[in-house]
């Protein structure tokens, strides 16, 4: 069984959040899955100072900054062939919401990278379950607008504390056709009918070990899934 | 109870190892104690492309760097005051090898960076523990050189598949006074005299839950240790 991890970059602010791509990685370690990570082979939207906040004046490459975290075994996105996947993994961090679609600007009227709605539409399309964690919930919306699939996803709740306005992000998703639920960093949700798991991770304040629980989660869910549909 | 974990950039080929930091910032949470990331504010030696291993012609600096894996709560080296640690550990990766000391490049004849060396002899001459992964014991032994201090420790062992030459490295190690004992990736070595433990992690082929293993156990007998001296 082999599990595709989409990448955004390296860093919170501008790519991939790097604690929920390892524990992703940990996690479908521990479940004994294969692990392909993927990353569009693209300019970065921009490079963030994680010291400071502020932009800086350079130029990195999403493919490549992937790669560290991915040690150097990472596939361009514009080479995968999804029938090579069992399952798909979107990491979360801004770079999802920057890199891979441009919510992070224009929210429910952004756009997404196109070999990232193909790739998602493939899968979605094949019956193969697919997991977002964090803000990346929103490029499974953005993916899936327009279509009869209206999945349902969380990107955290207004019941506990979050640096980020859940109330707004919901009412874009609910917008473009998404249903979302409320759920804290522990919990997941788990669309049986679109096979789409969903868990809030950084999108509340969180430590790690509550990270994990929530990345633990959705890793046997998305592969429980896998399994349901191969048993014969 | 406030553990430092010293990063020295962030990928396993320019900065820290982005698995074996995060995992150790996972291990901490799991054992309840403060984490507090601290890196050098000094430029990179190089930046290594991660896809292709070849050096990129950039300038990084290795706090900006690291705060990618800290996602922003990072202290700079150089106003660190060991009185508030209460136990240090070195992330692996060749950042430690290449920014921390010079040791990727000379060996035994290698430097280390003065408030690293500074650092690490304070932490030692109050007695508090101090954990290295992969190639950071290298650092200690650089810091700990020309003491009367020989600490035991291990960067891995010949004895089961390596990406490097355990032989040579151990060789540098034991020349300039360190004793190293062969390691399994799923093991640690603990020196209870001098209060350093050390585990191979990706010194070894090896998948992210066996660097876990060793992650785990190694940041365990960390904090074991502080308690120890901390019981009256």
């Amino acid at each position: 069984m082999k599990v595709g991890v989409l990448l955004s970059g390296c860093g919170v602010y501008d790519g991939s959040e790097i604690h929920e791509a390892t524990l992703s990685l940990l996690a479908l370690d521990h479940l004994g899955v294969e692990v392909q990570c993927i990353a569009p082979d693209i300019e970065q939207h921009h490079v963030i100072n994680h010291l400071t906040g502020a932009e800086i004046p350079e130029k990195r490459n999403v493919l490549i900054e992937s790669a560290r975290i991915a040690r150097g075994k990472i596939q361009a996105l514009n080479t995968v062939n999804s029938d090579d996947l069992d399952a798909l993994l979107l990491a979360g961090g801004f770079g999802a919401a920057k890199n891979l679609s441009t919510w992070a600007f224009a929210g429910a009227d952004s756009d997404i990278l196109p070999d990232v709605k193909h790739l998602i539409l493939t899968m979605v399309h094949a019956k193969k379950p697919i997991a977002a964690l964090c803000i990346a919930p929103t490029v499974l919306a953005k993916a899936l607008q327009g279509s009869d699939i209206h999945p349902q996803l969380t990107v955290g709740t207004t019941t506990a504390p979050s640096p980020y306005d859940i109330t707004a992000i919901n009412a874009g998703l609910n917008s473009i056709g998404a249903q979302t639920i409320m759920t804290t960093v522990d919990g997941i949700v788990i669309d049986k009918t679109n096979k789409i798991i969903t868990s809030p991770c950084y999108m509340m304040e969180a430590s790690i070990a509550q990270v994990f629980v929530g990345i633990e989660k959705t890793c046997t869910a998305l592969i429980d899934l896998v399994r349901e549909s191969t048993t014969p």
